[in-house]
């Protein structure tokens, strides 16, 4: 998300519409959510797992239009909704903003477990880590919980950490093998927006107080650090309840 | 799970010992959880994304032990966390039997997904509703809705969903390809849980009140409705809120 070229975009929109936020990340320097930068507009956003190779196949989905305003979450789930895109409505655009920021950096980290040969049950488990993270950082910033075991929140991540269309899966693969993040986002010819993030979602967790062992684990690799000795000291963190 | 032989086996058990159950599924006769069978002994269950594949090549993992009684879960933790198998305690038994049990039959419907060639999104739409649909359940069960987004819920969900080892995933595409159950169980040579899971999973919900449209899909695909036309249904059924 180039900061400026989102802001260029909001600031033609006269401050009586309404915009609605299609794009998934985190204001890489400011750290804020992208909605924030739209007000005072009223604003929705959309999320979901929406591959758009699929969706450009008239494929079956299911997304969410979340919104501070029902009245305008519904309106655009009206206008969206069709046989073959399921749109459901939420109220939390914080979570749904940040579970869609957020599962980048996790699909890094999954991708990393791919790259390294770990197994199934060592991605699930990151994955089912990572969700816990994004919900506790979520709650911090005045989320609901519940968002993140939504579409927008398990159903974006889980897809963005199995699909073969994911890029940021498939960056974390590469940084995993050695490549280092530019090459990786070089080879993939596209942006991968995880690598922005991390270090945004990271400073938001600090700033909070939040512990984020998997942010932090990702920041850390695309600085230098070696991935496989990362894997040893969060499988040696104490375990708790869940 | 053989419901008898199940019975035979805790039977040999003193009424003064407690059991820890590793078996996941409904019993198929009664519908109920395996440890409601084995009380009035104390009783944990260990559950979570761990294909034995991996497990048995010491390939990292993580899972859950539950129990009503956190002392034994605290116990039976100490004894089986090592590096390379994190343990989580959590006090919900109900949610992580259900999560257990539930998952095999949306994996069932996961794999119809893979079947039909509907796509990623598709599926991620499913194990997302799935998991809404799972957690319903679980919370008219007296279950915390918590349990189903952590290891125990989406965690061994999206491994039975993604997996290459997951049987009951294989079977879903099987059928969705127009073999019949029983030739999907003999093709895979094993048990197929989700097969003999998925009416005990409706049956309990009818008796509840429950909505479960996933659940009664695969139930009805299971007694030899086109899956096809399923998917036209469940997607024009009304979108709600999340």
């Amino acid at each position: 998300v180039p900061s400026r070229a989102f802001a260029e975009a909001v600031a033609r929109v006269p401050a009586d519409r309404s915009v609605l936020v299609l794009t998934k990340g985190l204001d890489p320097v400011s750290g804020r959510r992208l909605s924030e930068l739209v007000a005072p507009r009223a604003v929705a956003v959309l999320s979901g797992p929406n591959h758009a190779e699929e969706i450009a196949q008239s494929l079956p989905a299911a997304a969410v239009v979340a919104s501070a305003d029902l009245r305008l979450a519904a309106l655009v789930q009206e206008a969206v909704h069709s046989a073959r895109f399921r749109v459901y409505v939420n109220d939390d655009i914080v979570g749904v903003e940040l579970a869609a920021a957020a599962k980048n950096v996790m699909a890094l980290a999954a991708g990393g477990v791919d790259g390294l040969g770990l197994g199934d049950n060592a991605k699930a488990g990151v994955i089912s880590r990572g969700l816990a993270e994004m919900a506790r950082l979520g709650e911090a910033c005045g989320a609901r919980p519940e968002t993140f075991a939504g579409l927008a929140g398990m159903g974006d991540l889980v897809v963005t950490c199995w699909s073969r269309h994911s890029r940021n899966r498939l960056a974390g693969e590469l940084i995993a093998r050695g490549a280092a993040p530019e090459q990786a986002e070089q080879e993939i010819g596209q942006v991968v927006e995880g690598i922005a993030t991390a270090p945004a979602l990271r400073n938001l967790a600090r700033r909070l107080g939040v512990e984020v062992p998997l942010t932090e684990a990702v920041c850390a690799v695309l600085t230098g650090e070696t991935p496989g000795s990362l894997v040893s000291s969060l499988m040696a963190r104490r375990p708790t309840t869940e």
